[in-house]
């Protein structure tokens, strides 16, 4: 990093900015680099077929040496799912609360990588030091137990870095420790990164407790079983369920790959508990009369394998709506579901549910800040530069604009892209270069072998379908040995477009017979000479621009 | 229809029904059918490439001869859209209120249709008489200037539709005619059909003078460009603006296909009034000051070729962004948008312009009633019958609790579907049989001729592409004459993968030796195998399963 001088901290991010999503940030200060979070971003509806999106991890692997550790504000995927991917190429030191080691363990295990991983669990109070930085760590509320906000502590000054937050003053569990970000404040913050997700909500961010007195609500009038839906992430939440269960005499089944593992590593390690005998398999649900049963599963975003789809479409093996049940999505949707969980909704609903959702319900609350608390951070911490963090742009700006009314000039306020690096002086700050960015494309195994030509590839498909124009050519005599054969796919029903397929068939075949006559064995063009043929031919009889794959052998 | 007696009326649905879109009704007595709308609906994302929905028409077809009319509520695509492929099978006497019939002329015009339409404007006070049944009207707000609701007279009694509706009472155009209302429910309504869009909304829907009153604000407060997007067909939204612009003298320029139409047709029929030269050419923009120039143009919800995206991307002819402009969104994302929204938020804020959204700026309102409007529906016609329409299940389904609490009995209230017959007798009501009814996919020029196969595909290879294995067979010698080839589309990078691509090669060849030593030419049995081969050696190596598709040329 040439563009930074040997007093200043760098600041960048590879992952978080201008987006939702694989946060990973990086603080350096000389041979010294801080990364905070690792995490994956699920990939928006033109990323066909992709699974994962992770960041480029190029400048880390070239600067492994200098990387001290990476310590993880909290167990959400788009905080800690870039670890393993991550750890394949650099075996660095993870540092993190209880409950995140815990999910970041059973990840890696999954992934064959937990043996080598260096993992040390942290608790509030520690400081992990290193030869010019340190860092030190202040709890905050948020929609996961054991949620944590950093302090890197450079030369020039200490970096805070709030992780995901809220201020949640009646939570579930511990609330945040404000006493110690109001020091950490008064002892002088260089540069504040703040959670912009909720920037443009007015307002203070309702309760867990709220939530909690919902859930005992519908607890307190349902009769028939209750079926409820969550995020498997939201550990609270879930021991607010098992808890409102166990007030009313409901054995709890648990359904979902990711709500069953985070169900037992919560009771491992203390964050849900539950009396002996709460938990029930999926058998004993029918011996049970309705008003017993409290079904937990995964399905409140409408993802079409989880859970409670398939209880919707009357797929799924052990449970089937019956008419009493009552359905509650204890959550909102994602922007991009919002069809998916409303069709869910329009099931469960024909099928007999009463569906309980939205946020009149009060049955969901946001585990990010609203503006107000966006701005008590801000008051708290007084940061000497700010630069607005997990967002998009829109998100970052309006940080900015409420940074500017808590005393941050919006001169010291930094809305930087994945990849700018921020150099801190004392009393400087400059986005003083770039370093490499940008998304990695994770689909089945493959890490990074989809780009924009496949990915282009698969939107014309997908939206026009496919023409194969196959042909033999016999080399000796230059004559077709045989076909041309048309095959498609995704373009039109064939049985009854017999005479569109013929019709081409024979426009390929004349053209070809004057082409042997030239006897050119220059395929590349003799292809573009078939396509152009037949592309303005299908477009002329459809309107639709297939792709078109001639497809010529030699014999 | 066997199954509706003699002196019972039929009331269905071809679409409109558990879905919002392509909004079709009949209305049956004997052998007079009345039409209320046919309209198309926008295809969800896993429709892949078709353009747009609309509802079979067999039933209508086979019974053209008894079809006394079309008669139309409003001019909106989901209830006019169908028009033109509705007319292309049966051409029936259309009847509409002016700025209806002037969208409709227009779109006729486009499908070459206008020349033999029988077109009818309607005027409120109108009855229209057929043998058996007649047609009234009364005029209900809407967000479209001269929308109805219609009465039909049968002999069992009067079946009210009410068109898409709320009850603006401060409304740019006319208010809704209460008194003509109340009249009619006095009368006596055998069966009211409401329309259910925001059944869930408590409350009552904003009136359109309170966007009015904010988009005054902003302009007052504006002092650069002012760039506003809106829904095309909103003619009292485009009226508003106009007016605030003439207040203000800005020169309007406007941007987007269906919103020079829309501007036209409505100045054409006196919907949109502006003194001369309120209207500029894209060139003038750019000789007047920043201060004197309002943009109008379509692209509030983010639709990728819409004149707003383009601007957003840096990619229009006539505008670009310029510090001080102001982008004002006149709208709220549809589901299924917000992704795309967003993005153009995002883009519009980064190129440096303020942008102006969401519900707490007060400048959209819905055009669909609340509960407390379909209350007021409900307790105005007083409906012995009732039938929410326009609506997904759950809205059909909360607009019945909605009919009970307003003295209809549950047990009179019928959630249908489409094709769903509902026989109502002077004291009876029974879901009594069933129509064809179902979507036909409209694709380019190709109507009906995509089905669940060829979608199938398409969603198979936008996932996870395509390999092709290609193999010319000498059939005298039962050899391989050339190949087998494999090409591959949207599956991996061919030039980063060729080692996988080798292998499956040589898979398969060796394998093809085997079955050419059966001297079999069983090719469907052959190809299978080539698949069962290729496949599980992909997946093991990908954790990808493509479309595999053998071809075997025989030489």
């Amino acid at each position: 990093m040439k563009f930074v001088k040997n007093d200043q901290t760098a600041v960048f991010a590879l992952g978080g900015l201008g987006e939702i999503g694989k946060n990973t940030y990086g603080i350096q200060f000389q041979d010294e680099i801080i990364l905070v979070d690792a995490g994956i971003k699920f990939p928006e509806d033109e990323l066909l077929g992709i699974d994962y999106v992770i960041p480029d991890y190029t400048y880390l692997v070239k600067n492994q040496n200098k990387i001290k550790g990476l310590f993880v504000t909290h167990g959400h995927e788009d905080h800690i799912g870039g670890i393993p991917y991550l750890l394949r190429e650099i075996n660095v030191p993870i540092y993190a609360g209880k409950l995140a080691i815990g999910l970041i363990k059973n990840k890696l295990e999954e992934h064959g990588l937990l043996r080598n991983a260096k993992l040390n669990t942290i608790q509030e109070e520690d400081v992990i030091k290193f030869r010019k930085t340190a860092v030190s760590f202040f709890r905050i509320t948020h929609s996961i137990p054991d949620s944590y906000g950093v302090v890197i502590k450079t030369p020039p000054g200490n970096i805070v870095h709030t992780g995901d937050f809220k201020f949640d003053f009646t939570p579930v569990g511990e609330p945040a420790n404000l006493a110690k970000m109001a020091e950490i404040g008064k002892e002088g913050v260089l540069c504040l990164l703040s959670d912009s997700t909720n920037s443009e909500v007015p307002g203070f961010t309702m309760s867990e407790q709220v939530v909690g007195e919902s859930i005992q609500d519908i607890f307190s009038k349902t009769e028939g079983r209750l079926i409820f839906a969550t995020f498997a992430s939201n550990i609270d939440r879930l021991q607010q369920v098992v808890s409102a269960s166990v007030k009313h005499n409901r054995k709890i089944a648990v359904f979902g790959r990711s709500m069953e593992s985070n169900i037992t590593i919560g009771q491992e390690l203390g964050y849900i508990s539950a009396p002996k005998n709460t938990f029930i398999d999926a058998g004993q649900i029918n011996r049970l009369p309705a008003q017993d049963v409290t079904i937990l599963c995964t399905g409140s975003q409408g993802e079409p394998m989880a859970a409670l789809s398939r209880i919707a479409n009357g797929t799924h093996r052990q449970v089937q709506i019956i008419p009493g049940d009552t359905v509650v999505f204890s959550s909102s949707p994602i922007p991009g579901n919002n069809i998916s969980v409303s069709r869910t909704i329009n099931k469960l609903s024909r099928a007999g549910a009463e569906v309980i959702h939205g946020p009149l319900s009060n049955i969901h609350t946001s585990g990010h800040g609203s503006q107000e608390e966006q701005k008590l951070m801000l008051r708290l911490i007084q940061p000497k530069y700010f630069m607005p963090i997990h967002g998009e742009y829109r998100m970052l700006k309006q940080h900015t604009k409420l940074a500017e009314v808590c005393g941050v000039n919006l001169k010291h306020s930094f809305i930087m892209d994945n990849g700018d690096v921020l150099a801190l002086g004392k009393d400087n700050a400059i986005i003083a270069g770039k370093i490499p960015s940008g998304s990695i494309y994770v689909d089945g195994s493959g890490i990074g072998d989809i780009g924009n030509i496949v990915l282009r590839d698969r939107r014309i498909l997908s939206e026009e379908g496919l023409v194969i124009i196959v042909v033999s050519i016999n080399m000796k005599e230059f004559k077709i040995a045989s076909g041309p054969d048309i095959i498609s796919r995704g373009f039109v029903y064939m049985r009854e477009s017999e005479d569109l397929i013929n019709e081409a068939q024979k426009l390929v075949a004349s053209h070809l017979t004057t082409v042997m006559e030239r006897k050119t064995t220059q395929w590349s063009e003799i292809k573009n000479e078939i396509t152009d043929t037949i592309a303005p031919f299908l477009y002329e009889k459809t309107k639709r621009k297939p792709m078109v794959l001639p497809i010529i052998m030699e014999v």
